[in-house]
């Protein structure tokens, strides 16, 4: 088995180029994998290698080395979890550098530190609201040229005959587009494929996701979503924003790029795991906020994906951060829009206002919008389900980039196709108003000063066709229309999510579901044909619009507060939170959202909200890893680096112990240390011979360890000779003194509420003398998971 | 000094009636108060008797015996921290007996429970929902009835002169219905007193509050609110809607009513402190949604006050508690408003509907909406400052019951003559349209066809008033008129707060806000002549109410998202978070806001957010208290009868310890039981002898302590006889044998941290053998607070 994930997992990448290490011998006897504990030992093998979505792996440089080790047929298995991620680390490494650096600041040193993190927060909120205007505009005019380009040859032909070659031009337009959008995903950044809110939670929840907040990663997500709108597939620009704003985040908030090589020297302090993933929240939420001009949904977003501990400063700045978000975006849209000032355009989509008598809702209409998020949530299932088996395909037989990014171009064309035979085929002719809101209003096969109504749905980006679907008057679509598209749609927006290519699944959503919402307010009315008012269309649009997008991603109670800030009117509140809700349970009952799909189909260790409910009999004992690699307080050089080098166990936290008395009685806990700040210590040479025969040396300070951050080198590049592997180390001094402990009968919840709530990344489990036993990490814990036949555990991969 | 505290305090009260304790000698030896460290030990003497809103005093059941024994001035200061209050205990007492019945419980089982949970919090919503709808309907008819007969009488004696017998009718009746309100609260339920808000934002803090969460709290709460907005006082009736919801909800998530003596056997399980502060959670949020309609303010506001660690799914039952709650209160206001169905009235309080193209904001108002932010934190720093005096004036010399019933008496007569003097010499006549929205005009002396303006804004209940002040024309009240308004108001609404009488500070900070504002609005336009439209003064009302109201209560993203969904418009939401926030930059900078300003005179310990920045020096050495009371695993009776009954420490957790080898090597920690626990197994004589001799015993259940929750009966109610207490008791099955512990050296900010996230009560401080050395309560955490010259220690009072 090792031999075959050595060709795909990261460790074993290392272990190659580690010609530097290769001279150490293994020398701890006391590493024992916990691989063990598999059943499937020599039978089925389980992995995972490059998905669509995720990718995992951290140093790929070369297509071809990707390509090479890969057999052609990658078996995958949703009950299993990767052993391949980190987790974060955020509670703090309070070590006497720390510590000492804490007490000299001075009361005003940390009033200044409270300034810069809100400067930060001003900033990413600034830059994404940049961002997602940049988007806007790109977006527009270019899918305005594309449109106008094709409307005028269609209008050439219509009369002339030979449609075909507009057919022909609309796709190949559109795939040419969706191609370059395709290619810069695929070949060089594939975790900037999809909507990026999987990753986002991931990263939010706790784990290390490898280059899901760099640099190069926005540019080919920003790119990438621009691609994929203007080549008119059936995706939204919304999803990708909060990814966006958490690599803005990540990037302003340490102050330099690791990408273009500059440290600006500034925001030093916030260079660890817990004050970054406090900045990414700010941006995921800005994100949020730019996209639906919704900072309150934002924050909440950020706090139901992230938080694991309110803290009300914090939550100031995220919403600060949405706010100048979305005020940004607004003013540069009123500037581009000509109507510098107005700030009436809080986000990327806009649902318009719903103003007037004829949007109050009455008691009676609670059962019908109930009904409909139980169809929503039927329909949600229905798409994820297909979505899921999709995605196994695509983890399958395409994984390569040359066939993904074909798959892009073929949906691209297949998406023209469908679109253009719908319109061609439909005879839903509208009297074209004075004052008509469509933007290319498609004549066709109408008579003058009409226009073609199924273009109107199709025939644009999608965020106007969901607005016209609020929006127009009552009479504008026929029925059939509605129906066709819906169907329509559907298929091609569950083909679309998941090819690799920036895409969100928002509007999309939404788009099915007002196209079948606004058919059942039509339905409705035409039943009971004495009051037509209360089955106003536009309403019925938009409570199953909130149905799909609850069905599909299921999220909460932000989502409630998205759609209806997006609404700007807050009477929808209740309608819209019992349809979500009843979205919810109808689609639970199925199958997860189509987020926790991903995450699940990645191996990812997702931890929820609380432990299973029935695994109170499961106590720390059962629970952890061990025997546990235990560093003593002055250790042997050779010893450390050996353990780092051992590439069959890839340790990360190691219990540092002191011995007492003798060597028959066990070793008492005094500390915990992580692999990289062993690195550091390894790279400064800082060993306790040295310090004694040259006193010039410098003492390490914290800021070695923050430069360091977050890329540490691996332990192969570092070089030590043999006559200093005989020195010795002395930990005290960079060790966390007080690791958080838990006794070895600890139920499994009493353990998870202390990781969960804390954000631990290792937690030590002793005995009742202070000694270790064993180690809780993340797999650990996220292992067992209710299934429909209680309690399951899941098997740890290698891969 | 153990004397006179005897007079005041709880633990001396149980003493004094605590004959049957009398014959236990105090035999630990062990016991010494921490109460040394306090360096007035015989000089300046702390203590708080009966203070305006939150009363101390357990058992106080005649009038006569409180007033007895009290010094007539109580010193007073609010650098101290009461002993007197515990902690609630959030975390899960994870014994044996707990675990077994979570073992036995199956996965169906744990369904049912969920599925109760929601049942729990939909009855919440529904019955606060109502009793908020009882509030409104109330106050509507009463405050008609008492308005239209004061109009008529001022009608008739406009003409013939003698309109002091107006004022005279006037006065009198307010005064009377105050006094009626004035006295259920000072005599029967002091705790009542106020808007209710510090004391619900102490328990939701983890705070233990006698009496704050029962019955007749609620009926005096109830009727004491309906009095007070009757009786004209510049008070509103939101507040106590959150004291409301929450005191529904301990009483319906317990199945039972203590004060009714009925118990209906349901929901036993969440009879602890854990399920209990979830439910109340719930129950503070229908509150605030009944209050303001606004579900999600509701949901943020349960969160911000009390949420220890966001749980999705008790914040769901939270948002569907407050979602409940709208939709009954909006339901049964229709049908009494004679439109059943139309479900567009859903808080208290409402601000009618901001809409058209006039409410949009330009940028370069937003300069100006900041101005007014920061008058707003000054107005509100002057209120607070000003109440904060006079709450010490209050806590010195009006502590009598009678005494409070007469200054709520002439608050509620000045308050009249106070309107009447504004109203009798404002001659600012405005012509009475055909469709008014004016209740009662007062002709007066204006012409007629005309009405006296000034009188919109005294002569009606203040929700109404802000509403005028929000929608009504330009041009409605002159500047003059509103000038004076805000003048007087300010004054009688910082009177007002404080009183014992039940009522809120929400309104009134509206009201003055909201005239300022408005005021500004005017001023505004008249000064650029040119555009009337952008200074609409409708707009400035509101942001000058958010400034008012952000400048005195200082809440923060909830109360942004509360304006927001009040008024019904999210266009607002950018300006509004603004000046909340421009607001409390301003206010904090000269005091508190006017919340943590009472909590703080209360002494309470409350736990912040963070410990203080600077505080890294401090190690859980120096922070716990020490020496502990400790029990070993098999204990003597007598032993536990007299550490319980040792009035002089009255500690609540015991740490147990086994002796591992002589008696020279110190113990060990292996669990840690509560005093609740103690008093229960003494109660049921749970002794080893016994469990031998009589083998018929029945074994101790969970559901004993649960029938004993949470009044369990103090120690000196059980007796003991000598032969018993030569008795043992085991106490390996019923204490929590994993406690959270930390070694001595971890860091204050980590200690907290811990603390604050579990919600912890008791926190064992243990050396590197895991022996005990301290414990860690709430007081000891929230002794430290950041003041001007860094860091400072409160000290503890034994009040």
């Amino acid at each position: 088995m090792a031999n075959i994930t050595k060709k795909v997992s990261w460790s074993s990448r290392a272990d190659e180029s580690g010609a530097v290490g290769e001279g150490t011998p293994l020398l701890n006897g006391s590493e024992q994998r916990r691989l063990s504990r598999q059943p499937s030992e020599g039978g089925s093998i389980f992995q995972i290698g490059r998905l669509s979505t995720v990718d995992l792996e951290e140093e790929i440089t070369s297509e071809e080395d990707s390509l090479a080790g890969r057999p052609k047929e990658i078996p995958h298995n949703e009950k299993l979890l990767s052993l391949k991620y980190e987790s974060l680390d955020y509670d703090n490494i309070e070590n006497q550098l720390f510590l000492e650096e804490e007490r000299r600041m001075s009361h005003m040193g940390f009033r200044c530190l409270e300034i810069s993190r809100w400067v930060v927060c001003g900033l990413i909120g600034f830059l994404t609201g940049l961002i997602a205007c940049f988007i806007d505009i790109v977006v527009e005019e270019l899918a305005g040229f594309k449109y106008q380009v094709v409307k005028e040859n269609i209008e050439k032909f219509t009369e002339v005959g030979g449609l075909s070659i507009s057919l022909l031009l609309w796709a190949v337009l559109n795939s040419a587009i969706v191609m370059v959008g395709a290619i810069i995903v695929a070949f060089f950044e594939p975790i900037a494929a999809g909507s990026g809110i999987p990753q986002i939670k991931c990263y939010l929840n706790g784990i290390k996701i490898p280059r899901v907040v760099r640099l190069k990663t926005l540019l080919v997500k920003v790119f990438g979503v621009i691609c994929s709108v203007v080549g008119g597939l059936a995706v939204g620009k919304e999803g990708p924003m909060i990814h966006s704003g958490a690599v803005v985040a990540a990037g302003v908030s340490q102050g330099r790029s690791t990408s273009l090589k500059r440290d600006f020297k500034i925001f030093e302090y916030f260079r660890r795991d817990t004050e970054k993933r406090d900045f990414v929240s700010a941006g995921a939420a800005a994100g949020v906020s730019a996209a639906f001009g919704a900072p309150v949904g934002g924050v909440l977003f950020s706090l139901e994906e992230g938080a694991s501990f309110w803290n009300q400063m914090l939550t100031w700045r995220i919403f600060f951060a949405s706010m100048i978000s979305t005020f940004t975006l607004n003013f540069f849209l009123s500037v581009y829009h000509q109507k510098p000032g107005d700030l009436s355009n809080p986000g990327l989509i806009n649902f318009g206002r719903f103003q007037g008598d004829s949007v109050a809702y009455n008691l009676y209409e609670i059962p019908l919008f109930i009904a409909m998020g139980a169809i929503g949530g039927l329909l949600g299932a229905l798409f994820n389900v297909l979505n899921y088996w999709l995605t196994i395909f695509r983890i399958r037989y395409v994984h390569r980039p040359c066939l993904q990014m074909m798959e892009a171009m073929l949906v691209a064309a297949v998406t023209a196709t469908v679109s253009f035979t719908m319109i061609y085929f439909s005879n839903d002719c509208q009297p074209l108003g004075p004052e008509h809101t469509e933007e290319y209003p498609l004549q066709l096969f109408c008579a003058d000063g009409e226009y073609n109504s199924m273009a109107t749905a199709f025939f644009n980006t999608p965020e106007r066709s969901v607005r016209s679907l609020f929006h127009n008057q009552p009479g504008t679509y026929n029925p059939l229309t509605l129906g066709l598209f819906t169907l329509t749609y559907f298929f091609l927006a569950c083909w679309t999510y998941g090819l690799a290519v920036s895409a969100g699944v928002f509007i999309p959503s939404l788009l099915i579901g007002a196209a079948w919402g606004r058919l059942c307010g039509i339905l409705l009315a035409s039943i009971t044909s004495t009051s037509s008012i209360w089955a106003d269309p536009g309403k019925y649009a938009l409570i199953g619009a909130a149905a799909q997008l609850g069905g599909i991603v299921r999220m909460t109670l932000s989502l409630t507060v998205i759609m209806v800030e997006a609404t700007g009117n807050v009477t929808y509140g209740l309608p819209i939170m019992l349809v979500l809700m009843t979205a919810k349970i109808v689609g639970d009952y199925f199958v997860e959202g189509l987020y926790d799909i991903h995450i699940k189909l990645q191996s990812v260790p997702f931890l929820h909200w609380e432990a299973p409910a029935t695994s109170h009999w499961l106590t720390a004992r059962e629970v952890m890893s061990s025997p546990v690699t235990c560093l003593n307080r002055i250790e042997k050089v050779g010893k450390i680096v050996d353990t780092l080098s051992n590439t069959s166990t890839n340790h990360n936290g190691f219990p540092v112990v002191v011995q007492v008395s003798g060597n028959d009685e066990p070793a008492k806990l005094c500390g915990l240390i992580l692999r990289s700040q062993l690195i550091v210590l390894l790279k400064h040479k800082v060993f306790v011979e040295l310090a004694r025969s040259r006193l010039t040396q410098r003492k390490l300070q914290l800021k070695d360890f923050r430069d360091a951050y977050p890329r540490f080198p691996p332990i192969q590049s570092i070089h030590v000779s043999q006559d200093e592997r005989e020195c010795m180390m002395d930990l005290t001094e960079f060790m966390n003194p007080t690791p958080y402990t838990v006794p070895q009968d600890t139920s499994l919840p009493r353990v998870f509420k202390l990781f969960r709530a804390l954000g631990l990344r290792h937690l030590v489990v002793v005995d009742d003398e202070n000694r270790v036993i064993g180690l809780v990490t993340r797999k650990d814990l996220a292992r067992y998971h209710l299934g429909k036949h209680g309690l399951e555990e899941l098997q740890l991969a290698q891969t």
